[in-house]
């Protein structure tokens, strides 16, 4: 993941972490540096990834970080190359050294650096509404629509000919050429990932943006939270109904037809030609394959093979599922 | 359906459409002309109508218009008086046809004919808030109030002694008497209909409207689309929850009482007298009776005769649900 | 519960109440008077209280209150001290006294009392954003920030430290320090409660109020009705996901997590560090324990007592759910 929008402040001596993380039994060099953090497959020398759960001892043995957040028992599947921090909590941890590095990423607070559109120097031939505020950081292509009382928070890039309706907020998204975003969407909030804590929740930084490819559709009054450590992405030409929640790290598909009500809750990939039926949920850190097909209302709680037809709650197969509830 | 908002901007020579549609083995009159385009029903002489499935051979066998879009096989089901168009997918047809009635009902971009309130000549005795935006053609009747924020879009006649709240977005909504529309509604937006298509799905028109009747209530959050070739009806004293979705068509009866987060997916009758519980879904295309009672979390996915009980997923006489979960 | 923003108009003779509710089996001294209305627990001296069935007949039976509206088979609970006055339908009857009580508790029409943010004098350091509106009776703690377009209606307290969004609707509610209210929320409007009529339903009143303790977080979208007779309350460090629906009178505890799209139908308890899967639904009038855990999509419509794992519709135990769905 290049990471667009939030600025890695600095870079940090190793053993300033391990201080931060009370870890006394490891020991760097003084000079040993860290310049950014990123997940097993993004990362590079002089990167720190984590690495919390076997599932991703594939990615964990072929990542070039230099170092690594893990557990102790999954230190052996780490390459040479890359040295283990181990820890307690990799992703408590892991949070508490990203909201070193990048420190705008965990308050969502509203925008100040928004000014009236009026005010502001547009390039390009863009019709806009009323009481329509822009923040720092954002390009909007020609011919583009802004509804009215639409603000578009800083760390936004809109390609050409996109509609955005009214009563929008936008901020810290992508969003290629001839998208149409309906009235009432919030796009790129923070996402609801945090570390449960007796006297206050610690927020888990979220440094991802959310992705929109071109020619896709959101409805009114939706939802689509930003990614944490990678990006919540919209594919191409996928239109999404109302009043639906895509939760961080979702990756989804081309043309898919998502409809209304529809929850995703974070972290999973749907392949491409999903259609999914209202008020259907998808649970965390699925894959769901291409072509497939979800009823209205299904419940799915398992990975789904691409060309799959499935309803109910749990989910199970379409012929299944009708055969059980003549 | 009489048309209240979306324009016909003109006849057309019926030969016309046929080269549109690749038509090639049929012949009509070069004089021959279509003024409008109409349900079966709602049909009259030199209207085009359109019949895609058996299930509407009744409506069809009577209809009234002197062209119809249609599939070879249900040509026979057709009055003599009216010259069948067959074509291979009667919908797709039939959304390209209207598009060349409706240019406008395609396109739901924010309504650049608004003016802040206060610079219109308003006859009757209206309160409203802050920041008030209203466009073309739009009614509104005596001793209504329209809080902060709210958008009365084109193509909107509003009833006397209303109530509507803050941040509603409201177009090609008719709104009957002492009705209270709570914050944050977005109603009249054009449905979720398209057919889909690799590259850029193309949008099916709606030229429907929103028909709201006397004395109801819609929640904060809900959104109601319009219809597409029919309209999306709430009947009287209909009282509706918060963060409802009521995709188009629907056709909702008098004293129905709608709890939070439910959703129903379209073109769908309600009679009167429905209860429906929280985060109940009803599939699309279907026929509830009056005094029906769906209960809390129902997925509804066939017709419901009058004075039922319901519930689960998919939805069983209450009785039987209880039993099978004590 | 202490009554925060409504204000009870004046007393009443009890005896305008009997004409009133059509009761002519009754005879009071005309000097004996009502102070104001409250529920069986709250209640004191020249208090009118109700009691509508058989499942708070303990409350009942210890109330303070001087006059009680009940039912005649249930008259026998109450205390010698306790007048009864019997009607055939309590919760309606009881709707039509305290709407006389508190007149301003059944329309929440647009508060016309606003003004923008920057014509008021605020004693706090607050940095607010564009076009926000504040109205009467609303203090604002030290270091808050407010978002755009955000309206804080009448009768709100906010602690210090609090970051609300943009907009964002608020009335009738406290807020106490260190809370997060992301955008778009609605809070404090009237709960879904009336009674069904065949031409024009009775409106409830709602005299409560919302109560989010410190350092929660509610999500994009969500919306928290007010209680009627008592308030909604959400307890500190209790995080809510976007698009949440909490209807009126729902007492949630402290530490809870509750992820997107879940919906609580009223008048339910939830203790501590209970957390709730995506788009699970609560049925209204229920008990749910400390440390529950309900899975997402659960439709829950019994009492789950403390430390439960359920899951599905209707919820059942975990381990029970994940064995019959194998």
């Amino acid at each position: 993941m290049k990471n667009f929008f939030f600025k890695n402040y600095c870079f940090f001596y190793i053993n300033f972490f391990l201080i931060d993380l009370n870890i006394e039994n490891l020991n760097f060099a003084d000079d040993e540096i860290i310049f950014d953090i990123k997940d097993l497959i993004n990362s590079s020398k002089n990167h720190l990834t984590f690495f919390h759960s076997k599932k991703y001892q594939q990615e964990a043995s072929t990542t070039k970080a230099s170092y690594c957040v893990t557990l102790k028992n999954l230190v052996e599947y780490l390459p040479r190359s890359c040295k283990a921090i181990y820890v307690d909590n990799v992703l408590l941890s892991i949070a508490q050294i990203t909201s070193k590095f990048y420190p705008d990423s965990i308050n969502d607070d509203f925008d100040n650096t928004v000014k009236e559109i009026n005010e502001i120097n547009l390039e390009n031939n863009i019709q806009h509404g009323h009481n329509v505020l822009v923040g720092d950081n954002v390009e909007i292509g020609n011919n583009c629509l802004i509804g009215h009382n639409t603000i578009i928070e800083k760390n936004v890039i809109i390609g050409p000919n996109c509609s955005i309706g009214s009563n929008v907020i936008i901020r810290n998204t992508i969003i290629e050429n001839n998208v149409s975003i309906l009235d009432g969407c919030i796009i790129g909030k923070k996402g609801f990932g945090f570390f449960p804590n007796n006297q206050k929740n610690l927020r888990y930084p979220h440094i991802g943006i959310v992705y929109i490819g071109k020619n896709s559709e959101i409805g009114s009054g939706t939802t689509i939270d930003r990614g944490s450590l990678s990006n919540t992405v919209i594919g191409q030409n996928t239109f999404l109904d109302n009043q639906i929640h895509i939760a961080h790290n979702n990756k989804i598909g081309n043309n898919c037809i998502i409809a209304g009500q529809v929850g995703l809750a974070g972290s999973s990939t749907l392949g491409n030609n999903v259609m999914i039926g209202g008020q259907a949920g998808i649970s965390g850190h699925l894959k769901i394959g291409s072509n497939v097909k979800i009823g209205g209302g299904s419940g799915v709680i398992k990975d789904i093979p691409d060309n799959s037809k499935v309803m109910g709650y749990p989910s199970k197969h379409l012929r299944q599922f009708l055969k059980e509830n003549k």
